[in-house]
C-alpha cells in the first residue's frame, strides 16, 4: 500500500504519518524536507508530482495555509491566501490526482474547528474548511472506481498548545495523536463523505 | 431603510424583492436589468457599485454562478467559474461593501441545499456553498457596529421545476415565496450566523 502525504512535514501531518507507517509504504510531499517538493497553489507542481510519484491507493492533504484578519480589516487579497492554498489547493489535489489514485483507494483532506466553532480574524480560514468539507461531502457520492473521499477536522492539538493557546481560549486541546488515528481510519476504513472532527 | 439586491433578476431575488418591497427602498444590482449593473466576479465593478450607492441599511445577494461538472471530469479551470463567483464575488461583497453598511445594518448572502443534500455534477457549486457557510458563521461574531451577517440556502424551488425538476429527484420543492421570506427575517429581524435552510 503507497501512501502520498502532501504536508508530511508539518503538526498534523507528522500524526498521520506516524500512524500510517507500520501500515503502509509513506511518500512525503511538502515545500521542503519531504520526498517530493510541491507548492500546493500550483497546479503545475501538483501535476509534476504526481507524475513522479505514479500509482498509490491513499493521497492524504494536510497542507494549506490561510491569512487571519478581521472582516473589517481583510482586503480580497488577503482571503486569495487561503482559497489558493487551503481550498484549491486541497480541491486541486483531488481534480489532478484522481487518475492516479488505485481502484478503492481513498483521499483524506484536511478542514479544522475554526469552520464550526469561530474565533475572530479566522472568517477567511474558515471559509476555506467549510469548502472543502461541503466538497468532500458533495465528491463521495460520485468518485469513480470506488474511490473514497473525506476529511478530518482537527481542533488545537496539545503540541501547539503553546503557539495558538492564546487564539483559542477554552478550546480543549486534543492529542496530536488523535488526529493522526482519524486519517488511518480514513484511509484504512470504508467510510466515504465523512468529516472527522477531532474536536 | 435602504436596501441593496445583488441578483434581484433571478428567480431567488425577485422573491427577496417581493417581500422587502413594501418594507423598504429597494435598489437592484445585476448584470442586466437592474438600477446598478455589476460583475460580482470584478472586485473594481463591486467598488464602483458600492461608490454609487451610498450607504445602505442592507446588502443582499442572491447572485453566483458554478459550473457543473462530475469530478472525474472537471478541471481547476472550471473549478475557477464557483471560485469567482459564487464563493468570491459574495465573500467580496462583504469585504468591500461593509463601510457602507449603516450601524445595525445587515448583510444577507445565498448558499444552496447542494452543500448538504448533495446531487452529481455539484462539488463545485457545494464547495461554494460551505464555504460562504462557513465565512457568515465567523465572520458574524466579529463584524463591528452590530452589523449582522447571514445566509439563505434554498433547496429547488417549485418555479424551478421545470427546468431542474431532473437534477433534484427525490427533493421537495418548495415555494420561492418561502426563500423570500427567510430574506426577510434575516434583513429585519435580530439574529447573526445564522443558515436559514429553506429545504
Amino acid at each position: 500500500m503507497k501512501v502520498l502525504i502532501v504536508g508530511a512535514n508539518g503538526t498534523i501531518g507528522k500524526a498521520a504519518v506516524n500512524e500510517m507507517s507500520g501500515e503502509a509504504e509513506i511518500i512525503s510531499a511538502g515545500r521542503t524536507n519531504a520526498n517530493l517538493e510541491v507548492d500546493i497553489t500550483s497546479t503545475e507542481s501538483i501535476k509534476n508530482m504526481f507524475e513522479e510519484v505514479g500509482e498509490i491507493d491513499a493521497l492524504v492533504c494536510t497542507a494549506g495555509a490561510a491569512a487571519f484578519e478581521s472582516v473589517s480589516e481583510m482586503t480580497p487579497e488577503q482571503n486569495l491566501v487561503a482559497v489558493n492554498s487551503k481550498l484549491l489547493g486541497q480541491v486541486n489535489l483531488v481534480l489532478l490526482g484522481l487518475d492516479y489514485i488505485r481502484d478503492k483507494g481513498s483521499i483524506t483532506l484536511t478542514t479544522g474547528v475554526l469552520m464550526d466553532d469561530p474565533i475572530e480574524k479566522a472568517s477567511s480560514a474558515a471559509m476555506a474548511n467549510g469548502g472543502v468539507r461541503a466538497f468532500v461531502k458533495s465528491a463521495a457520492i460520485e468518485l469513480p472506481r470506488n474511490i473514497r473521499i473525506n476529511n478530518v477536522s482537527p481542533t488545537m492539538v496539545i503540541e501547539s498548545e503553546e503557539k495558538y493557546g492564546p487564539l483559542f481560549k477554552g478550546f480543549k486541546p486534543r492529542e496530536v495523536k488523535d488526529v493522526g488515528l482519524a486519517f488511518k481510519k480514513s484511509i484504512l476504513g470504508a467510510q466515504t463523505g465523512q468529516t472527522y472532527e477531532v474536536y
